[in-house]
């Protein structure tokens, strides 16, 4: 199998278009497995299949058509509501194996995606492995710099993140000062970034005052990076700003930053710094 | 002083008029301090002096006045903006200091107000040691039940706040199974709830489809009692079954629940559960 083509399994974001193409730019076969509902428009007219979420039965007869060398899953799927899971019922052995789904974690879920696919013989790889070059770097700094207090305020971002690390909760929080003003959920970074800016009494759409505090997301301790990987791109810049925030810190080695010159470009233009912090939790190899 | 009124600093919600309607009943003395544009009407009638949040020299030349024998802080009063906090400029010693009240957490600000009381002599005292009915008490419970699975997942409710306790952030979280759907920030309960209900992919207004999950509410470890004291009421029942819940969780000896009876028929008519747990990192005599 190590001479099949890369297995992409696509849901939202923009993600799954940058790794297409990265992929098609060094010529790397490639098949596409879109979920329906999920993937923007230029993955859905690229795709070489288009399921739903959870038949797993198509996802798997589809796999063992390509023979893939590796499968990756990139993009987000929200997790299917109790209905979508009911609609799948004939997968699951019985109706408490349905709510133990619905019960675990989003980390969990995935990460039994992951274990199932395994299962099967697939080796399975984050589209970090599959492009380096979307990955934050260390070192990686706009011209803006973070002041003094903000660099503390990312420390106490990150004691709080780590904290977090043991429960099934978001890879991200806004903090000005000591204060925390917001941890994201499943809601995402974007709606969380959006709360700030409503928090801070900006009102019909308007951006909030410039007033300071620091975005800051970062990979779990532990985290499979394979699946989930926290990421941000040119918009999420744009929302930090509109939040009134004076910066963005994301953990080195261990995220994704698309469009990397584009959402530079924005930080530098909106006068907010964007820059990698190194993970106390990430040891050399994966913290590279 | 010890013979002096009860001397009421009144913000936002319903503890304040609780608290004036336990103390009209028993027949105590008070003297209450509206903080303008926060009040409820009730209160506003009822006022015997009405203040601007950061007017210290009228809020202390009153309290003078009264000469009470001890002073309590009661609702809310949401965070001045940094425009607010320029106008009472006078009252800083320079812009740092200002730089540095925005810095830090509701907790630490509310905890410098009850320290600048205690410095002129006055007695700062909790809306719970005046109005104890007003506690959470052991034991506390409504007709519904909760499962077996919704103790485990109240369980690990306070866990995860008591991982937070370190950091400036809300009191409160929701979780279903092991998952965490959000936690509190400065936007309070029940804004937190209806971001719930949106997550739920409820719209317009609706309740979710009832899926499920609890809202975990408690005390900080350390917490100081006499200010910000997680408080539910009956709009709290109301919001949570709107979010799709089973049920509310809710630290005993350390919070308040408002309107108790009609708090628990609330609960006991939409099939709720709402139950007070015994906190883990209260001593037995806070815990009480």
């Amino acid at each position: 199998m190590t001479d099949g083509p890369v297995a992409i399994l696509a849901g939202s974001g923009r993600l799954p278009l940058q790794l297409v193409q990265h992929l098609e730019r060094s010529g790397r076969d490639h098949r596409i497995l879109a979920f329906r509902g999920f993937v923007e428009p230029e993955i859905r007219r690229r795709a070489h299949a288009t399921v739903a979420l959870l038949d797993l039965r198509r996802i798997m007869s589809t796999l063992e058509r390509w023979r893939p060398s590796v499968v990756t899953l990139v993009g987000a799927v929200s997790r299917p509501g109790f209905a979508a899971l009911l609609g799948a019922y004939s997968l699951f052995a019985n109706r408490n194996e349905v709510r133990d789904v619905i019960a675990r974690g989003d980390d969990q879920m995935l990460r039994g995606a992951v274990g199932l696919l395994e299962e099967r013989g697939y080796r399975v790889v984050g589209a970090h492995e599959l492009a380096p070059e979307l990955v934050v770097a260390r070192g990686l700094a706009g011209q803006v710099a973070p002041s003094p207090q903000d660099r503390s305020t990312v420390e106490l971002g990150l004691a709080l993140l780590d904290s977090l690390s043991a429960f099934d909760i978001g890879q991200a929080a806004v903090l000005v000062g000591h204060r925390v003003l917001a941890i994201e959920g499943p809601e995402g970074t974007d709606r969380m970034l959006r709360r700030v800016r409503r928090l801070r009494g900006a009102r019909f759409g308007r951006p909030a005052r410039k007033e300071g505090g620091v975005l800051v997301k970062a990979a779990k301790r532990g985290q499979d990076l394979r699946v989930d990987m926290p990421t941000i791109g040119p918009r999420t810049v744009v929302e930090a700003a509109k939040a009134g925030l004076s910066g963005i810190a994301i953990g080195a080695g261990s995220s994704l930053l698309l469009d990397q010159a584009d959402a530079l470009r924005t930080a530098d233009e909106l006068g907010l710094f964007l820059a990698s912090v190194d993970l106390p939790w990430m040891d050399d190899h994966e913290g590279r």
